[in-house]
């Protein structure tokens, strides 16, 4: 069945996933639910301890059986050890069939690829599968369907009971004998545990895992004790140096440079930028430059941002303190002086991953951004663009918030340079459709700025601004005339993933890889 | 049917009320159920507004219709005007069949009465029922029974699913254009909105009413956006005067004086009695004197209050600004020192009204006190408390969290004078059972005490505290002797009201009242 973005999506998929095919990213605009709600148990005698010895005292107190869906937040990023400790704990005890509904899945899991061979785990739902886990995927050796949602999509997922969690372990760089958490105070502090906050609600049960067992009460606490079950101290449940990897460096590659500042620019002629706006950037090198040279032009025309929202890395938190951005909401911090920041600014808040980006709440940060500036991986001439794919059709990226933002924004701006190596990076088609061309507007490239015609106002934004401008068609044919027009990415037949729009129906597919067949 | 208290509840009342009867306070520990959950519509268009210009214009876009039940918090206390604009409208629209879900109602309500006659509210669930609502469902004027919960029995109610709201309306004093709430930073500043949280979170419409309307975002916001659906700005939502009365004043009567000397004798007594204890108090003149007795105590023997929990005044804020309390968690505040400090103190902390007290999450602050002071209109020989009806039967009091924290806490001490005027408030069976004798520890009157003989471990503390200490019957028979035996307060037959146990069962009913019958 065709969808929205023309992507032909398998009648076997829809059926095996539930799912409906994409239709628009407001189609389900004002769409009335029932919001699904865990099984809990009433805890009224005062005498009753949550500490267990270890994740297998916790498996085994919560009922833990084959087909359970077992949830894990990723933020302690490349440094998580959690996901690895139970998983373990649960091939150890012979356990199969098992779900992970993950925020993100990183490089620091590729332990568990072999639980997916031997049939532990059998179906994967998370933003992003990077590394051998996401090789794995592409491979066919996951037995069902991987589900690729966005922040906001997983969140939804959960709070419509498309996915519901038996047992949810919580990393918590701190935690009091009753279950209050906290990202900080610990030796392994994540600076916010926002992803985590939907998972302690929703889970039937909730294990907490610390490295730093401290006094009653925790607070004020991400995640409260009202929602915990059970509260395991480890060695160890993350290695600090890797959950935050030092401040981002500002990129001195030129063609980053080039392009942080015609997205500045672009940026600074439309009638959004004006005191009190609203902003959200990603941290590869060309959005932290992009940053730091719009608060140039910031102090120059005494203009302030009045909310800086989302993944928060140093850059971010100079300009808080600069006194530059009025407040910061922040669901993931990428390096330490978030960290620090999130812990210490009263003016840094955490909010949840459902106040982030949730499309099915009564409203979310993402639809009051002005602006958003992301990047991707390609971006076609309908604007739609892959954040999830590579060149190869492997599976190494991760949705994020990318089309929570994008739909969210008043001016979505997704910044890519015309090539990624020698594959053109603007393209006719992208290979996998993570973010419906609908909702991005502007697309900065290294070469110049094309605007989508459904946004004629902010066409005029883009003739004031001195940037080289053009139709996407021509940025596409400046790069296919460097380096070619491509041959398509060669994909077996089987659905190994599907891309789930923010709002629960399929945008895309993603098969199979196989080796290139020159002769097709 | 008796129930554990020795009550006998017509089953009629069990059938009309759909609850069973109690049979002991920790009866349901580790009952397993799965929460309500409201039925919401998705908000994706970034460009949707929430301001609706009056209180009529919210209640049509929710769908007011007849039959509904609508919620409202108390934290405007006596000076609240949110009840009355929204039933005044409600009458003005002709919808009849209204049932009214508080967390408690007081005099600043006796403007509604005439919708109870007029059959414009038919039921009213509410913690306490004070001024003329309570004449009124004393008088058999509220069609059906009245229910009278405790706090953390209301939030378990909604989330249970006993109770659903189709429209909460929650009096804030800041919000802004997206709803995001806060108690504090207007001109009606209530400190907390703790008991409004889980309307935000379990009513299918949620109405956010300001007369203070601030700049997006207004964090950290108490309750989120993601849960309001309408944001309608008023001229006054309260009267600052009357919700917060001016710092609770140290009492100069000399019974209760002598009763707080007693009480905190016998505390500092206790093995609970230790660096890090966990306290709550009540705001009346013989707790406050309590409070202020023992930290005298505290600064001699250098031992500090870990954490003060539940409704604040001023006596517990000076402690927390002097060093001797680590930490407040607030769900309520009675005067302006409570509000200023929960808004500027850092470790004076805002918790949910289940947080506090729910006996159904998975743990509650109650369940971490070691002391709770608390008052009580009549104790009996049982220990049973009732802290709802006057001597003559009439509706006049609330539960507020008297059985919560009974319940949970460590050590339960109950203060209450020998005589209530011409009444002995300790007698033989008190007029209605609010709180069951099992969760209560200690009767400390100005003769002296009575500990529960359940409590033996207690007993070895009164012996040595120095405190006269009696059997409970011992203070009884002073206060027959005093004022002579009783007879018992004559009602009619119509049961008027139940009052829940914290669980949801029947622990008495309360029957219209009738002119005393000398001939009986």
């Amino acid at each position: 069945m065709i969808n929205a973005v023309g992507r032909d999506i398998p009648e076997e998929v829809l059926k095996a996933t539930g799912r409906e095919v994409f239709q628009g990213a407001f189609y389900y605009d004002n769409k009335e639910y029932t919001k699904a709600a865990p099984t809990v148990r009433a805890n009224i005698d005062p005498k009753r301890s949550k500490l267990v010895s270890s994740i297998r005292e916790a498996l085994e107190k919560c009922g833990a059986h084959d087909g359970m869906t077992v949830s894990f937040h990723h933020h302690f990023r490349e440094g998580d050890y959690v996901v690895n400790m139970v998983m373990e704990e649960i091939h150890n005890m012979g356990l199969k069939d098992i779900c992970i509904c993950a925020s993100s899945l990183g490089k620091a899991h590729d332990p568990i690829v072999p639980y997916i061979e031997d049939g532990t785990i059998t179906k994967i739902m998370s933003s992003g599968v990077r590394g051998k886990i996401g090789e794995a995927i592409s491979a066919g050796k996951l037995r069902d369907i991987a589900v690729m949602y966005s922040h906001g999509g997983r969140v939804r997922n959960i709070e419509e009971g498309r996915v519901h969690i038996d047992i949810a372990f919580i990393g918590a760089p701190t935690a009091d004998e009753c279950g209050n958490l906290r990202p900080s105070g610990g030796k392994s502090n994540c600076g916010v545990l926002s992803y985590a906050y939907v998972d302690a609600q929703y889970a039937d049960k909730v294990v907490a895992v610390t490295d730093c067992l401290v006094p009653f009460p925790n607070i004020p606490a991400s995640i409260s004790m009202v929602n915990v079950d059970y509260v395991c101290k480890v060695d160890a449940i993350g290695n600090p140096d890797k959950i935050a990897t030092g401040a981002a460096k500002p990129t001195t590659d030129q063609r980053k440079l080039l392009m942080a500042q015609y997205c500045t620019d672009f940026v600074a002629a439309t009638p959004y930028f004006k005191d009190g706006f609203i902003y959200q950037t990603g941290v590869g090198g060309a959005s932290i430059a992009s940053t730091i040279y719009l608060a140039d032009i910031m102090r120059e025309r005494n203009i302030h941002m009045g909310l800086g929202l989302g993944g928060i890395a140093t850059p971010m938190v100079r300009l808080l303190e600069e006194g530059l951005i009025g407040k910061l909401v922040d669901t993931q911090d990428f390096d330490l002086g978030a960290v620090e920041s999130a812990e210490q600014n009263p003016n840094h808040i955490e909010i949840t991953g459902s106040e982030y980006a949730n499309p099915m709440n009564k409203g979310a940060y993402v639809n009051q951004l002005d602006f958003v500036i992301l990047a991707a991986l390609e971006v076609d001439t309908h604007f739609n663009c892959n954040v999830i794919t590579d060149s190869t059709g492997m599976i190494t990226g991760a949705q994020g918030g990318h089309p929570d933002t994008a739909t969210g924004a008043k001016c979505t701006i997704v910044i890519t340079p015309l090539l990624q190596g020698r594959s053109p990076a603007v393209c006719t088609d992208v290979t996998t459709v993570t973010t419906p061309g609908e909702t991005v507007d502007v697309v900065v490239t290294e070469y110049g700025i094309a605007v989508n015609p459904s946004r004629p106002d902010l066409m005029e934004a883009a003739k004031r601004c001195g940037v080289p401008l053009y139709t996407i068609e021509q940025l596409r044919d400046m790069a296919y005339a460097i380096v070619g027009k491509p041959d398509p990415v060669q994909f077996a037949d089987r659905v190994v993933g599907i891309v789930e729009s923010r709002d629960g129906t399929i945008i895309d597919v993603v098969r199979q890889i196989k080796e290139f067949d020159f002769s097709n």
